[in-house]
């Protein structure tokens, strides 16, 4: 249950979760607190006075006897059980002089209902069961097992196509089934390709067995893969799991992934890697729920191009090479079973088709998802993770390209960059006074590193404050011990050593600023080249929809300050979290939506960026905070003021 | 080439095929020659004449040098290389009375031209191939490999829908190949089920290979295993070869195998036998002509009900048990590969659909190449193994039945019986006078025993001359030496023990002529079963159809002559050969006359005997030489006046 907090001396009111920490409602409300360690109450900074309401909390010794009474808490330690008023306490700054505290930025835009995106979607899933009470066979009815079974189907639904069946352990198993079952069976039928197409027999189960009929929607990304087991019957969520690619092991990006492909055993090692995660998670999921792997009946899956070739075991060698071609691009409905996967000898797994080489199925699935193609208005989709795939478009219309935007936001090429795992530097604030940070943490632990969303938290602080230019370049003329030069060049030191869960500073330099600026121009001037390409410019949009785990997570706000997004109303922006697997829930329930992919595909145009000459221009452009040209961001000159 | 051999005293004028014996000829021709020990010249005795011609033969001692200036020449071991006039000497009784040469038999109703019955064939065959000279990638069409490869299809087939492709390999390994091939490849597709149906790539090759296309038609019987490599551009035969099929370790009818499937691991080890029977065809085949196994596009088999669910795998339990229920009548095109067979992993093997647990793929092939299912003629179509099968009909309408027949004419159940195979008595006559037989077996060599054909004209011989009565009882009052009883009960020696191979006297008795006599009786019931159930007589047939290998050795008089066959105009009767895979052939060929299968399978009706009073009435009265109702055999009289 959500309560309301609110924050003394500036009157500011947010919503708290019932998990979060006072200190990260406070940050992410742009109430600044001092914070260096992170969380687990070491720094002893965070104290904050609970005027109003009740906390759950750690008890401390770094708090007296006497601060505790007055309801002096740690705000890193602290939940809320009931609406709270909290008072900030004023700090005491080196020289004496009381710094208060004032809000910065506003919570990101709470993310509206995805309804209005993604639309309804029935329960018709692609496979379904029916009942067959058969008669037994006698000397005047003595047709095969199976022309039995076909006979029952067609009785069941006589307007449809005798189903089609080749699944050898069906036909092993089904004398001896029909026996066993006394000649009552549920058969579980997948639909075709097409309306009219034939179903296939998935399989034959003894008994009624109706009410039990499941599916697994899937997003296989690069690092990440993240299931949900459905209730076909109910189109109900009843478990989600993920877990890291296994592949990870092998390099953390597409291309190490491709360039250990072509080593020997390496396209072999890399499809198990890939088939032991979908395992892992199915298993997770079954367990979480009591059934088996085996009473899955499909599953749908969508992930970037490379990841599609490894699973199927196919080379993504000239993926990588000019220019750049995938082996396929639509993926045959393949059995599970046989790529290695927990699943029915029959059943069927789906990968969602890709575009190109570098936009692939989670791309198709995050736009099918939120029916970019159903609408006139026009959308930018943007999924930020290791590359950065942006798709413009509407009803009429859509394209597609992939920036190669680097791995900056996953922590890739920042010195102490990190993914967003426990310890992360997630938010931070930075005192415009003092300069000292507020440090919000995953998992309320001592900071280990930066992950993407604190890494923009910090960069956007950093130019508010005006630690550093819109270069990027740290201010000579700031003596502050956190600014200091290194054997790395020019830096500023987030959390000392004393506060660090690894006992060494951590620190933002100058080359991780450079290449966050790389990151955000890559995909700035991909928006632009987009856009020019059907001559239209940002006001052109009606919908920008930040998709993915990152995109989630993002302060809008900041992303906007440092020219991550464009600069436009708040309103049109969308924040849809994981839209691949969404797709794949929507596909894996609804078989009417599920055959809307195709026009998603066809619609769909790819725009290959590496040689294109506007793309590097606009990238020249964008190498800046937030960019070159203000004109394209009105709201900076207010946020500054 | 052919010759013409006028055989003198008598004027009986018969061709001779170059391989065939002299003697072989004479014994087909019906004209008697003394000669037990089968060939070889062992006995000496076949000592012919030989007055105008030349002959190839081997020198004997049998013979003395006045008498080879004369002419004569041992039968058994001189084949014509010119048009030959031959004199059968007179012999010699043991009196001293000359005993003189008479025909008997005609020579069997030559073989009809097949191509009245099966009708022509074109050559377009369910597998093609197309080239393509596909443009190379660029950045500004960098399209999927696969998606190169489909539009590369669509123009050459523009009229065509997309075709399908499911085969891992394929997928894996088409990136490599395009290149390697520099873009110019030959793929290989199936037809889909129905006309409008998209085809399946099977295979893609480098280069042009347009000019190769080979398709195996196959016979999978329970006893022998028959290939025959067919040219797909052509349509021409390229090899033949066939082998045992070495199930037969685990029995030697369809009921011992059933029987042994059951025990653990029975089921896998049949699968794997017949698997092998079919690798060593497809390897011999290969070799004749130089090709590999990976190059045959197309598998087209037939066997009966219980081969086709060993070759899949699917236990044939309940075909045993009554009600007789197959596990499966319509087998889905499979994965040759999946199976063990040694093909490409795309190929597909077909087989032929069963009526019933005992009428299978092979009937149905043998009718649909024999076009029973094209023409108003009423058709009685009989396949003779260890089973007999049988349908009647026409184009409106088809039934079939099963009859128990027995092993007999397969050697089953007799004491000397054997396969039609090196050392088996053929063919023979026994002298009318002197009742001595003269005795030819497969290959020339001393007899080992007696299969099917040697069976019926012994019996039809022993009837002949009285030495059994109508109810196959031999007659008390011939005092002949090579009638005895003995510890089996009465019996009578066809080949005396230092004639034969083995050492012992190889005899008849009258427990084997008993099993003949039900063999014979329970297919001719099933004819009349058949036929009755219609409304129809033996007078309402058009055509006796005589398939399997045994139908094309009878000897059509003395089939009838012991009622195995209804007594009819003998221009009625065709002799079809192997018909399953002749049907497997054409349908290799013709695509179009593929398709025409499912109107023979869903014309078809079957008819259970086993439990029918009718059959057991009819067959109570076939158990009689040739019946108890002899207006059934108007040529029964004539043929022994």
């Amino acid at each position: 249950m959500q309560h309301t907090l609110l924050f003394l001396p500036d009157n500011i009111s947010v919503s708290i979760e019932p998990e979060e920490s006072i200190l990260a409602a406070a940050a992410a409300a742009g109430v600044y607190i001092p914070a260096s360690c992170g969380g687990e109450a070491v720094c002893g900074k965070c104290r904050v006075q609970v005027e109003k309401g009740e906390v759950q909390t750690t008890i401390t010794a770094n708090i007296s006897q006497e601060d505790w009474l007055k309801g002096i808490r740690l705000a890193c330690t602290s939940k809320a059980v009931s609406d709270l008023v909290i008072r900030i306490p004023e700090s005491v700054m080196a020289d004496g002089r009381a710094l208060k505290c004032r809000p910065k930025s506003t919570r990101p835009i709470s993310a509206k209902s995805i309804a209005t995106l993604v639309g309804t979607w029935e329960t018709a899933p692609p496979v379904r069961k029916i009942l067959l009470d058969l008669p037994p066979p006698d000397l005047n009815d003595n047709i095969s097992d199976m022309q039995r079974l076909l006979r029952g189907i067609k009785r069941a639904l006589p307007d449809r196509p005798e189903p089609q069946y080749d699944h050898p352990e069906l036909l092993r198993d089904l004398p001896f089934l029909l026996r066993e079952a006394n000649w009552q069976v549920t058969v579980i039928l997948l639909h075709g390709k097409r309306l009219g197409d034939p179903e296939t027999i998935i399989a034959v189960e003894a008994g009624d067995t109706t009410d039990r009929l499941y599916g697994l929607a899937c997003d296989i990304g690069t690092t990440t893969v993240c299931g949900a087991l459905i209730d076909l019957n109910s189109g109900k969520i009843l478990a989600e799991a993920s877990a890291y690619n296994a592949q990870i092991e092998y390099g953390t990006d597409i291309i190490s992934r491709i360039i250990y492909s072509l080593k020997e055993g390496g396209l072999k090692a890399l499809q198990a890697k890939v088939v032991d995660t979908l395992n892992t998670v199915i298993q997770d999921l079954c367990r979480m729920v009591t059934i088996s792997p085996s009473d899955i009946s499909y599953i749908m899956t969508a992930g970037n191009t490379v990841m599609a070739h490894l699973l199927l075991g196919i080379s993504p060698k000239f993926i990588r090479e000019s220019p750049y071609v995938p082996g396929l691009s639509l993926f045959p409905l393949t059995k599970a079973a046989a790529l290695g996967i927990m699943a029915h000898p029959s059943v069927r797994i789906y990968l969602y088709p890709c575009v190109s080489s570098y936009v692939g199925g989670d791309i198709i699935a995050g736009v099918h998802a939120c029916q970019i193609h159903k609408s006139r208005d026009i959308s930018l989709f943007i999924d930020i993770g290791t590359n950065g795939e942006i798709v413009v478009g509407n009803s009429e219309w859509l394209i597609c390209a992939a920036c190669s935007a680097g791995p900056a936001f996953e922590g890739g090429g920042i010195r102490f960059g990190m993914r967003a795992s426990p310890g992360a530097i997630e938010n931070c604030h930075i005192h415009p006074e003092n300069l000292e940070p507020m440090i919000v943490t995953i998992g309320n632990t001592p900071p280990r590193g930066i992950c993407g969303s604190g890494l923009i938290a910090a960069v956007s602080e950093l130019l508010a404050t005006g630690i550093i230019d819109q270069r990027g370049k740290f201010s000579r003329e700031l003596a502050h011990p956190r600014i200091r030069r290194s054997g790395d060049g020019w830096e500023f030191v987030l959390v000392w050593s004393h506060d660090s869960l690894t006992g060494e500073d951590i620190s933002l330099t100058e080359i991780d600023l450079d290449n966050l600026i790389r990151a955000k121009g890559a995909l700035f001037a991909g928006y632009q080249t987009l856009l020019a390409s059907v001559g239209l410019t940002f006001s052109d949009l009606d919908r920008v929809i930040l998709a993915g785990n990152f995109g989630a997570h993002i302060d809008l706000e900041r992303a906007i300050s440092i020219g991550l997004l464009p600069d436009l109303d708040r309103d049109r922006f969308f924040y849809l979290g994981n839209a691949s697997l969404l797709g794949c829930r929507i596909s894996l329930t609804d078989q009417r939506r599920f055959s809307e992919r195709t026009e998603v595909r066809e619609l769909m145009t790819n725009m290959e960026l590496s040689d294109n000459p506007d793309f590097m221009n606009y990238y020249i452009a964008a190498l800046f905070l937030p960019h070159t040209d203000m004109a394209l961001f009105p709201s900076a000159g207010k946020s500054k003021s």
